[in-house]
């Protein structure tokens, strides 16, 4: 596995991959000999995705590893050289190659947390025109980012190999919509992530699964995201295993054991035709009229799995063939001591299904006298979006399981996040952008970020300050301006915690970065605080964020002056 | 460059990053003695893209790759080996470490070619449990693959290392999209794709970046689609760039020589302050309006890009600071003999204030005697879609480049193509899916694919007919069925084409793949194709896939026998 990551990190390494206006500025900074003025970034983004009123941070780890390992290599800057005018300097060629974050700060929201607009998810300070190089990654990481668990603290190496980037993916975006997923179908019922095969590419598959679970799913069907993140992985069957049959193969051994592993092996298809027998006559079904190439499909999946023995319903009619086969098999296996795991449905009405075939469960379950049966859980699939989900999740579902694919993956309610990386800083200067859209006016200086809490825990706001400013104090009245508003107003903290934590001192990672599992237990603890108004799905209460007056009086003050 | 694509390879290979189930399913096959069962497996989508009536098929290039480097290694069948029953046969994992695509055929559209629903975009056959196997890596390739031009048709090699798989992202999904913006833009425009910072992930920016150019864009701000693809990439300056600079700074150089190299040279800092005299006189602004910080960051750049001096505008204010900011530098160039190349706005009414720039720029270019100045290009990005697109391009429009970010990466009007992959025979026998949605069932029998055409070259129909049968001739009557009509029509094509090509036999490759930029024309030229009723992006015509006798008679077939 070593041998795998390290590959992998050398091989994914990817200086490139950014886009061409930050090396022309990389290349006006140093004829400018600005190279390694001081200068500080701030990532954040302007509104909350899907109309919602809250966001999960995400991409950290991939942020710290790609500070790391960002390095440019000598066909990179060979690149660079075929692109930028003829008589560029020897020199600036040179100062690229020897380029590192070794001389990077960063702060960071951790993993899981709360995230609202304007709030940096990440502070980077470092020389300008390095700090300048890392924006177009940053953006692609902390709106897309992957989970590398290969990177334990203390594995924090100096500067070594190029910029690993083997895989990435919706992070903050994934979350935040897991994280929605989760909240309309309650803490019951069981989530699944489906999307592989809909999201875009390797980096975005895996980075799905990972962060769809972060936001609170419970497993998902991709297994390289079980391989190398950890990821609880699920999956059964498609419709082609069961069309694959049609009921004349000779399976080559069709004998069983039970599972106590006493008594002689059974003949499970002959104990499966019997079982089907009495089941359709229980039904009122002719024995012929379930599909002989499913059952087949299903006894030879019987076979592999009888430990987890699971039928998917629809390929050809649920109710008369898809139903009765599974019972069939169901109940023989149970004769052998064997408890089918589940079935699943792929078309049709998910919801009005799974109550028929509950009702079915509990009448053969008393018919034959299997208790297990009645509760064999149901899962649903195919195109659930947050509408659908909330559907199945009602009062009174029957609905045990739910997969999701094309929604949770490529969000198509908000295909992106929509982060910015903006200068607030130079040489201690405060710098501000105005342009012709309020809403595109930055917030400038070096800041600090607090979220202030009511006496229950509940969040009262989040304010965000100058650096150099004292942090606010639990119990002390503060005065602060609501973004967007006209006029200021006081408020008083019971309790006070700064959001931004410094991860990376000048290259040096300074603690360790939380697990996965420990990430993911943060973002459903952080969900809790909030309340039912901002946590609400659509047209939530907006939460607010204040300036301090002091940086409000800055903002006032580059504003004002104008173009000047 | 070899040794790092080699690295490459190596590294980025991701054999698991596939779905649980199509492990489940292979154990399932193997235990039923039917891995090696022949197979065939269609790859389609149901519906076009965008409320559109064509897509563009893309990806092939790297299914090819895929298929050939497919293979499991220890690592990964120690996975599998974990997450099976523990009981499992070690022969089952001897038979997946076996594993290769060497008795694998693959029949696909060409690259660029328009396709429709249900007509394969890849058929593929071979033993029964590898085809299954790749149906998850395959839809992620075709949906969003990733281009590698580093695998030339005569570097094609039997089945060396791991299933590579550095970067993907939207294939078919982006081509589509960049060519409808292409429709959209006419052919004048400029297009820049610059939507690496929101493609999910490198994998998403690299392809997204590759397959707007391959769907008719000019260029792309991503440098690593330069290196690696070879995209012509564009890109000058953000605002943190000119937010960086105050106006205290001291350039170490200010001097710049003329641009045909005879005579002294300038300070060009000096010369640019005469010129603001001189232009803000014309303006009727005092000479102390426009921004010094943005002033001193558009000399920095035309000092390091003297040939390329390009002004971003409005980071203060347009028309007070960033427009004659950048004239007085434009014609401090000009006076040494340089021309600037062009102005971009990034807010606000971006075509009214082309109009009012250009006008300004002819006004000024005959105040000052500078031709050149009034045909300076005007680049203009902010978020623009479809609709905003159309308005910046209508008649009349000054905007000459276009930049366009997050709307052809996210493919925000429909983030996935939703492409099916399908069992459509085995060991020879047609294999059909039914479900309880009409529009989920599939279409049974290995299947040939043709194009009719009109005697002037126009699209007619698609046909779908059974492998076996012989293919329409030109000039003769055929009857078919339409899909979705309730009964048959006849048609005369002037001209037959087949649409699936043979591309790997048994696992060799059977021809060179055509290059990128061969696709790209081959695209344009099937758009050009098309009907106009077609092309047309909002309420198309819908373009006709028909059935041949025979294939309709084999589903009503199998329909008919329901559920049996």
């Amino acid at each position: 596995m070593a041998a795998e990551q390290e590959a992998e990190g050398r091989a994914a390494a990817r200086p490139l991959l950014s886009d061409l206006y930050q090396v022309t500025m990389a290349l006006g900074y140093w004829r400018a000999g600005r190279a390694r003025d001081p200068a500080d970034f701030e990532l954040f983004f302007r509104r909350c995705p899907f109309g919602g009123a809250f966001a999960l941070a995400a991409g950290l780890r991939d942020c710290v590893r790609f500070l790391r390992t960002f390095r440019l290599r000598d066909g990179d800057v060979q690149f660079l050289a075929s692109v930028l005018p003829p008589d560029t300097e020897p020199a600036f060629f040179e100062h690229l190659l020897a380029l590192d974050c070794s001389e990077v700060t960063l702060r960071a929201l951790p993993e899981g947390s709360l995230a609202f607009p304007g709030v940096p998810l990440l502070q980077v300070s470092g020389p300008l025109l390095v700090v300048q190089l890392l924006e177009t990654p940053l953006l692609c990481l902390v709106s897309y980012a992957r989970w590398d668990p290969g990177l334990p603290g203390e594995d924090w190496a100096p500067w070594g190999g190029a910029w690993t980037s083997g895989e990435w993916g919706p992070s903050g975006l994934i979350a935040t919509n897991a994280a929605r997923l989760r909240l309309i179908a309650g803490p019951e019922k069981r989530l699944l992530e489906f999307g592989l095969r809909r999201a875009q590419g390797p980096d975005g598959g895996l980075t799905a699964s990972t962060y769809s679970y972060l936001g609170g799913f419970d497993a998902s069907s991709n297994m390289l995201a079980g391989q190398l993140r950890g990821v609880p992985v699920a999956g059964t069957m498609a419709h082609s295993f069961i069309t694959s049959f049609s009921g004349t193969e000779v399976p080559p051994d069709p004998m069983l054991a039970p599972a106590a592993d006493q008594g002689p092996r059974v003949d499970l298809a002959a104990c499966v035709e019997a079982w089907l027998e009495r089941v359709c006559a229980h039904l009122g079904l002719g024995a012929q009229e379930p599909h002989r190439g499913e059952r087949a499909a299903f006894v030879a999946y019987a076979l592999a799995f009888p430990r987890a023995f699971n039928g998917l319903l629809d390929t050809y009619s649920v109710q008369r063939s898809g139903l009765p086969n599974f019972l069939a098999v169901a109940l023989a296996l149970g004769q052998l001591g064997y408890r089918a795991v589940g079935v699943r449905l792929d078309s049709g009405d998910l919801l009005q299904q799974a109550q028929e075939i509950r009702r079915l469960f509990r009448t053969i379950s008393a018919q034959f006298q299997v208790p297990w049966l009645e509760s064999v859980p149901i899962a649903v699939s195919n195109d659930i979006d947050e509408e659908e989900l909330a559907r199945l999740a009602q009062e009174g579902s029957e609905v045990n399981v739910i997969g999701i694919g094309t929604s949770v993956v490529t969000c198509p309610r908000q295909p992106s996040l929509g982060c910015v990386y903006k200068l607030v800083s130079v040489g201690g200067q405060p710098r501000m952008k105005l342009t012709e859209d309020p809403e595109k006016q930055t917030l400038p200086g070096s800041k600090a970020a607090f979220r202030l809490l009511g006496p229950d825990g509940s969040l009262l706001l989040d304010v965000l300050q100058l650096a150099e400013e004292p942090p606010p104090q639990a119990g002390q009245e503060l005065r602060v301006w609501p973004r967007g508003a006209q006029e200021s107003c006081t408020v008083r903290p019971a309790h006070v915690e700064p959001l931004l934590r410094l991860w990376v001192q000048q290259g040096q990672l300074c603690e360790p970065l939380p697990s996965l599992a420990e990430s993911r237990a943060f973002a459903q603890l952080s969900l809790s605080r909030l309340s039912p108004a901002h946590r609400r799905l659509e047209q939530p209460a907006l939460y607010q964020v204040a300036l301090s007056e002091k940086l409000q009086a800055l903002v006032d003050r580059l504003s004002a002056r104008g173009p000047l």
